[in-house]
């Protein structure tokens, strides 16, 4: 297969430049405000003058979001409250524009794109174009209860999807990303790659998902369990812990989040499965997390583990578990807020105002 | 004097109407997500429903910020990080666009009003239009440490305004009310009102509102005992509470907040100094505060005791403490999605997804 991934290529990511972080910094203080008191607003908007290379530098123009779609091998066991025919519903949701990452993506000015790595449906009576679909390498994954989610070619090749995938976006002028998923049953694989890159006690780390009865957390929990065992040999193999107990799904997600951070590009990331991908992506190359920053903290318990390990600091926390991008989506008007207090605020001299 | 308020008039107030609650909650479970997936934007959808009277309740269509500016004579006592006039030149910063809250009301899209009740200055050099100065009850309030803010009738005429400027904007087709505020040494009277109002142990109250050292804090925080042993006797007397400890800022403030009560709109508090009013506004009538929402949480201390008393959580939670109206702003883009989604997403059976 010709889409093989050289990982040591994202040996050349590199931090943001810190220079912009002083003069973020510096501005700050000169803003007719007390010092400090815009809060997390002033440390996002250092963080947004690093990734953009400028200072001050104008909120984003091209926010766009990326909704990885792929079914699960693994919700024949009873892990969701939703039947696998949902996800290729929702896909065609997406697109007719009446999911919730719909409806928030046009609050915080942001376009979504939704690409079916692994969908489990021939979409019969749907019309699906062809830059959705086009990215599939499966049907489905393999039930990583008892299988591995896929092989480690397709592994490659769904990494490689999610590279091409950001650098199509980035090509065209995106100036932010946004992460986001749509998958029965995802909540499981992502779990088990928290559980075995993150560390905690596995039943500290088991959500309700969709919401599942206690029966259902009891067989998702014993799924999280199995695919675990399966997965530990791989945990410094990133691929083929993918190809383990992940699916094509997470798989792009990991090389978006990759490529994102080769592109000096910004992320924002979504909850559980974002969280998921980024700590696989954080193996490969540690500093790529510079150029992430978390959305939202999911009610999903094992986010915070994801998160914790990330050294990231969710901007939102409104109990959310939706998935969709819809916990990043929420944290794009804190985003605009900080930089454009940094970009457009007068200073104590511009206004007048006496400093201390 | 003509502008004696009769507080028995705000009995009249009533709470929402709980059916349009119901109807949201019942509209939730047919949009195309697994029931209370969106989190506190759910409660927020039913909340904004039951305020507007309509479920569902488009977004807000003209949101209007008012700050109420004024001085605050205990100022002179050393408990703020900032001179006096600073208060006067950030009126004149706010009808320029350069405030923190111009900016971050431009990103919610919210109109901002100041309003003048107790500035402590005459504005020479500068050009403050009739509609910002009209309010003005007093210049700057008694020190609050040794003598009372201001006199019974200069409360009255105070809560009167806060009257007026809310009937004014409702007149003039508001569907959603901030509040906000802008005066040297604020904090003090406000930390005296939840400290008197809300309990606590004095030292856990006493922020470092702009950012006051060692020796102010310890000033502060003398000055908020000092005032709060003249205020007890007025505990169950608002009007005589307002006069001896808080301002004519405060007391129109209170004002406002009730009205907009009275006048079924709903409103978003910003921190500290409205969460004090609020406390006021709340002994006047307990129904009230179902009419407004919580902004932010504060990083000062006694707003997480006043928004604890008036069981308000707050939606976003950012370390701000800037004033002005900023953390009811943040909310803003909350409101605007919780209602969005209620309003605008796909039900199970519109989007042709299996419900479960």
């Amino acid at each position: 297969m010709s889409a093989t991934v050289d990982l040591t290529a994202f040996d050349a990511i590199t931090a943001p430049d810190e220079q912009f972080v002083e003069e973020a910094r510096r501005r700050h203080e000169e803003l007719a405000k007390p010092p400090g008191a815009l809060g997390r607003l002033e440390e996002l908007a250092r963080w947004w003058c690093s990734v953009r290379g400028q200072c001050p530098a104008p909120p984003p123009n091209r926010a766009e979001l990326v909704i990885f779609a792929g079914d699960h091998g693994v919700s024949a066991g009873g892990v969701s409250a939703y039947p696998a025919e949902v996800t290729a519903q929702m896909v065609a949701n997406f697109l007719a524009g009446g999911a919730a990452a719909n409806v928030l993506a046009a609050v915080g000015d942001v376009n979504v794109h939704v690409r079916d790595l692994s969908v489990d449906s021939d979409y019969s009576g749907l019309s699906i174009p062809d830059e959705v679909t086009k990215w599939r390498v499966r049907r489905g994954s393999g039930d990583i209860r008892f299988a591995d989610a896929m092989s480690g070619d397709e592994a490659q090749l769904a990494v490689r999807h999610g590279i091409e995938i950001a650098d199509e976006l980035i090509d065209s002028g995106a100036d932010l990303l946004l992460t986001g998923d749509m998958g029965i049953g995802n909540t499981t694989p992502a779990t088990t790659l928290i559980f075995l890159l993150g560390g905690g006690e596995l039943p500290d780390l088991i959500g309700r998902g969709t919401g599942i009865d206690d029966a259902g957390w009891m067989r998702k929990a014993a799924a999280v369990r199995d695919a675990a065992r399966r997965g530990r040999p791989h945990r410094s193999d990133p691929i083929q812990l993918l190809a383990t107990v992940a699916g094509p799904d997470l798989a792009a997600m990991t090389g978006f989040l990759l490529q994102a951070a080769v592109r000096r590009t910004p992320v924002l990331l979504d909850g559980l499965v974002s969280g998921a991908a980024a700590l696989v992506a954080d193996r490969v190359s540690f500093r790529a997390r510079h150029w992430w920053a978390a959305g939202h903290r999911s009610a999903e318990p094992a986010h915070a583990v994801a998160l914790q390990r990330l050294r990231l600091e969710p901007l939102v926390d409104l109990g959310m578990r939706l998935g969709e991008g819809t916990g990043a989506l929420m944290a794009v008007p804190v985003l605009r807020a900080a930089a454009a207090s940094l970009a457009d605020m007068a200073t104590f001299a511009e206004a007048g105002v006496t400093n201390r």
